[in-house]
């Protein structure tokens, strides 16, 4: 195991590609804090300014010590400063941090920072040429902007919720949730990088000094992952409906249940995938039956052909059928839990899984740096921060001095 | 409307801010190619290199005219090159293309290049500095890496599959899938702000020159997206469950039938926002009960709480209720479906979802380019080409000349 993967809050500092970039973050809630800890994985420094009472999410989930997992790893490798932003003297500290900022990201709804009078103007007038990432419900502008709105929202109406659920002859149950924001964390990832596209237009010999704003709305993020589903409408108008665990076009492709209650994921939807398929679950003579030889026929008589899959997998453990269809190079998973994660030999060799202590909670894990870049690995250089853990150090780097942070602590602007 | 919301293949060059730089993909399917799409929407020159018979995704879906209108958009922007791998002379071709750019992104198996004499010491050999995008289903190394994979492998093993699913006591179906190949595609987003990262430190003044590779499994960036997952795990063994269309921690939320058969989410999760529900409903009381009144009671009889909610949206059409949930400033959306999609005012109006002619098909519906970028907008310039639409101009401006280019494909290297 390398060095990083043993326990201590700090490791060694790997540089990252990202090292000497100056990030600002006036974020909260997922979405441009998740932009900003794929930032900070890759080395960049970011500061996130957030209230005194800390962001919300330091509330969210189980807590260790009145702290939250959750946080340990959303805001791993940030500095935290806790500001009121509604002081009268907020605005001074936050222009001044953007003076020294290269982008930064937040994710009010619009208006806010400009009723706040940090608008972009203003922020630029601090620093020409910052990159600002942007996040909202539906972007900065057009008739919805000013609506509420959080994740769901992005995944509903961007066409995600719509597809994740079984055909209605099979179920009267609503579409399911992902389990997850993922709504948000999309948004997320598409702000760090059009906030890394603005700044090589930026920074690059000969390049446009901008300035560059990235409008990212959560429910154009959700669309823009959609695929054909769009495409197709505008063709034939065809409405793409669900499928549950089937893919329309392809069989069999499906999951499949198993002795221990579990669902396993069998994809041996070509010719040679399924005669192999065949074989293994004792069937071999379905491979040149012509209701199921190749797929057109597969697709007709699906529901047959996955009840016979599933007397097979019915009488095994998933893990062993799962290492049957492996050893017959047949594509299957399980359908990986939480403790199926944390004990896969893959993610803890590519130090995907990494145990960490976290001085606030204890020993936690969290999931490793994304995208892994063997000649500078990011890293964890250490876990989410308490608030205001870096206020002084922070304010102090954009040239406040003492007495001037005490001043500002002493009347509530800071903490 | 925008000049760029009017019919016709070409708009007027939107630079984007990718303007000026050059990328080489040697992708398939959907992880790679979305990648560069997302370049290419942000003025990136995107050189595709595919086999003779075309790139799969090109057959994939509903097909107008022998075209696919899902590649119509996979593939817009980009320049087309049909290059077959294995010929004796498509080392040298890739070798020269690779020599003009500054990144190359691909998805084959890991070693598949490299037996193509075509690994990352040739290509910098050929190129120094390249930034080297490689997307796989489990990494470049580790135990599983020859493992066969594919987007729903990243997706279970990443963890969401196990997640996306009511929970056992409402249903014996399986997880479900969301309908699209969302491990792929989230891959892609990864790589494609990877690569971002490494060209900004290697092009900036004083920077680090690399090389940079980015090494981003399917598994791996799906599991990066999974929040609190993995730390609460970690903590407590607690090991996250299926919630359906609900979150556990919060009431009411939910998915609530319609008259008219559809599904309408209602998010009045907070104490204030509950009591504007209740209101609505005609039952104002409710805000008064001490079964309701606050979050913990409403967890409590949540099933009761769900059923008085539904009691009252069956009575409505789905545009109806959105409709008065919207006055009354409570969060709602309906699942919007493809044609949902295609008739928002928010995503017309902000170019997101944009008619096109595409000369291969005819008209067409394409997703707009996220993030927008208000100051350099990014633009669909054209929409996915024909196979080897490209490969004389491209060809061309590497240096071969005509005799070479005629005799490359009289031998069957390049079409």
């Amino acid at each position: 195991m390398d060095t990083w993967n043993e326990a201590g809050v700090r490791e060694a500092p790997g540089a990252g590609p990202l090292a000497g970039l100056r990030i600002l973050e006036l974020g909260h809630f997922v979405a441009a804090p998740f932009a900003t800890r794929l930032l900070a994985d890759l080395g960049a420094d970011v500061v996130k300014i957030e209230p005194p009472g800390g962001d919300p999410v330091r509330q969210w989930g189980e807590q260790a010590n009145g702290h939250s997992p959750w946080w340990s790893m959303h805001a791993r490798n940030k500095r935290c400063v806790a500001l009121d932003l509604k002081h009268p003297r907020a605005r001074e500290v936050v222009l001044r941090l953007a003076a020294g900022a290269d982008a930064l990201v937040e994710n009010f709804r619009p208006g806010q920072l400009d009723r706040l009078g940090l608008g972009e103007a203003a922020l630029r007038e601090a620093r020409p040429g910052l990159v600002i990432g942007r996040i909202s419900g539906f972007g900065q502008d057009g008739p919805y902007r000013d609506r509420a709105s959080f994740g769901v929202i992005g995944e509903a109406m961007g066409g995600l919720r719509y597809l994740t659920n079984h055909p209605p002859e099979e179920t009267d149950l609503p579409p399911s949730r992902v389990g997850i924001s993922i709504g948000d964390s999309i948004a997320g990832l598409y702000a760090a990088f059009g906030v890394m596209a603005a700044l090589w237009q930026r920074d690059r010999a000969g390049g446009a000094p901008g300035p560059f704003t990235l409008d990212v709305a959560l429910t154009e993020a959700m669309l823009s992952m959609m695929e054909g589903t769009l495409p197709e409408y505008g063709v034939f108008g065809t409405v793409r409906q669900p499928q549950g665990s089937r893919i329309k076009t392809a069989a069999p492709t499906n999951a499949y249940p198993t002795r221990d209650g579990q669902w396993l994921l069998i994809a041996a939807n070509s010719d040679p995938l399924f005669r192999r398929l065949a074989r293994v679950i004792g069937r071999p003579e379905l491979a040149d039956d012509p209701d199921f030889a190749a797929n057109p026929g597969r697709l007709r008589h699906v529901e047959r052909l996955d009840a016979i899959i599933a007397d097979w997998s019915r009488e095994r453990d998933a893990a062993e059928a799962d290492r049957i269809l492996g050893e017959a190079d047949i594509p299957s998973t399980l359908c990986y839990s939480a403790a199926d994660i944390a004990a896969d030999t893959q993610y803890r060799e590519r130090g995907m899984v990494r145990e960490l202590d976290d001085p606030l909670i204890g020993r936690v894990l969290h999931a490793g740096v994304v995208p892994h870049v063997p000649e500078a690995p990011g890293g964890i250089r250490w876990t989410g921060p308490a608030v205001g853990a870096h206020t002084d150090e922070v304010l102090a780097e954009a040239g406040f001095d003492g007495a001037e942070i005490r001043a500002l602590r002493e009347e509530g602007a800071v903490r």
